[in-house]
């Protein structure tokens, strides 16, 4: 047999994926990645000041963007991209031309399993992807594709090729993605992979709407791409820490109404520092407010079965915004003119994707 | 302080709850699970020949019913239990007179964690039933209510309080729970506890149908016992080993319907050996074959908003089977009379649930 060939031993995907990260004040993050993220392609979006410099060690491939060259690239329709908040990075999901991404905060780094190794959390949101997802109807032994597992007893054959998976929602070990109040209350609180490791992947069933985190997260752009606006945050908006739960709720309607997984589970990352509570509670708290009446909205948002694309259902979805949540706070009207926005912006900038 | 008093050690709900076994061919299961299970109750259900003496080790309080006392306590509605199947166990759960029920396996041993310490898998159930399930959105750190876990940033704070929690369900280590196919194509897959333990429990979402598997189950009685119905099976009937499949989808359709959780995960038990797999397929395939019908029927079953009790949704439930799977094959008009058969007995033996 001959030996394999360089494809063999080449990082997955390595021509497929873009790495999209917020922005990065912290030098070690990539050195602590580069065993793992040094293959990719880096799409640094600058969430603050673009006078400030963004060190990048050596041996990165990357394009970094900051406001100017969004305003520059978007003209008027930049109004769409947050400014001042990790929000701005779905910019870089809008200018990639890849198939797929993997987005990760610059406080998260490398895990260790309870066995000490490190955890590849790339490679396993990548196995999560390639492998199919199972919404319709739940898997006890949890994911079936994974080495090892399967479908048990009583799971109808029908079901058991799976639809194509969209999204994989990695976890973190050390501090747990908690909100203000929460963090308030245990401030001690930690997620150690010696007590809280769980080595689990499982699809989101059909109809459950879940708490989507942009810490550590992969999607195939592809297939859901255009559903991933991380709404209005930051500079100038009412409410901050929920870009990442707004993309969460829209893609999970527009996954399930396009028949499309989500995963989560694997890989965990380890995130480093809790973020200051008594910030967060300030840009929490509408939110938290008014996730009251955003859960059920979108628990019962249906989208017309005549559309069969993420960006008309994005389109469809914008209007029930303006029209179901426009009356709590006029924030939801600019938002849903917001979210047609980023939607011509990228067609504009993805013209296959018309 | 003065020391602790006797309640404080002794075994969790000892005079709330009744273990289950549908029989007991395995003279070293009862030994092996002395330490867990001897401080409560046992009721035996002998499956198959009554002249056949199962022996019980000493210092056990149990009762032992075989087909001629079910057929002397049920008279005419004995028609309803299944005979020469593990499916007989649903007979226990009717006389029982305690609030909680866990079943298990004659062939399910203590199973060991990752850092082998043997597993009490009744205190297991026992706080996933005393703690509240959350099937109206999805925890991303699975069980809110675990040690060191909480509700994840993003989870509304009006449904923290969850709900009841109806069902336990747990799993098994070495021998997964395979369906026949599976078991012939897999036949050394091992679920081991180095490789494939899973430290989580976590609610089934509502809207989503589980195989539920008898073989490590504890309920509540008082809030989901007449939903608990393992069907018709074995002697004279066309299908076996769908007995707890049917009890499960009956169960999660009417706990979602009345606002309880069903749970699964933790804990696991040892499940010692894989039943024949030829056997197995002849008594499977009429299930194999049906469930694709009767899964698509149970997903879309809507029972009527006045009902209220388990008892009244389960009349509810058998008059749409007859009606929705009557024709697919005269079993299933037969299966929806013993329905009301079993719920006729429910109320005959358990008076107050009337």
């Amino acid at each position: 047999m001959a030996p394999p060939s360089p494809s063999h031993v080449a990082p997955l995907l390595k021509d497929e994926l873009d790495i999209v990260i917020p922005t990065i004040r912290n030098l070690d993050f990539l050195e602590m990645w580069r065993p793992f993220l040094q293959p990719y392609h880096l799409i640094i979006v600058q969430d603050g000041d673009p006078s400030k410099t963004i060190r990048v060690p050596e041996g990165f491939d990357y394009e970094l963007y900051n406001r100017n060259d969004i305003n520059k690239i978007l003209g008027p329709k930049a109004s769409c991209i947050s400014f001042k908040d990790s929000a701005c990075r779905c910019f870089g999901f809008l200018v990639s031309k890849k198939k797929y991404i993997f987005t990760i905060d610059d406080d998260c780094f490398v895990a260790k399993d309870p066995s000490g190794e490190e955890i590849n959390a790339l490679a396993q949101h990548i196995k999560n992807l390639l492998t199919p997802s199972t919404p319709h109807f739940f898997n006890t032994l949890y994911d079936p594709y994974r080495e090892g597992a399967d479908f048990v007893r009583g799971y109808p054959f029908s079901l058991r090729e799976g639809v194509p998976t969209a999204i994989s929602h990695g976890l973190w070990l050390n501090i747990p993605d908690y909100d203000a109040p929460t963090q308030l209350v245990k401030p001690l609180e930690r997620n150690s992979s010696s007590t809280r490791y769980v080595d689990a992947v499982m699809t989101i069933p059909k109809g459950t709407l879940f708490p989507m985190c942009g810490m550590n997260l992969a999607f195939d752009r592809e297939l859901i791409g255009p559903a991933l606006y991380f709404g209005l945050m930051g500079d100038g908006q009412p409410i901050g820490r929920y870009d990442d739960m707004w993309a969460g709720w829209c893609a999970k309607v527009i996954a399930d109404h396009l028949g499309l997984g989500v995963k989560t589970g694997l890989p965990y990352i380890w995130h480093s520092k809790a973020s200051n509570p008594f910030v967060n509670l300030k840009k929490e708290y509408k939110g938290i407010y008014w996730q009251e009446e955003i859960i059920p909205f979108f628990q019962s948002a249906a989208l017309p079965k005549e559309s069969k694309t993420v960006q008309q259902c994005y389109r469809d979805l914008s209007l029930l915004v303006k029209e179901k949540l426009g009356p709590i706070d006029p924030y939801f009207q600019k938002l849903s003119d917001e979210m047609v926005t980023w939607i011509e912006a990228w067609e504009e900038l993805n013209p296959a994707a018309k």
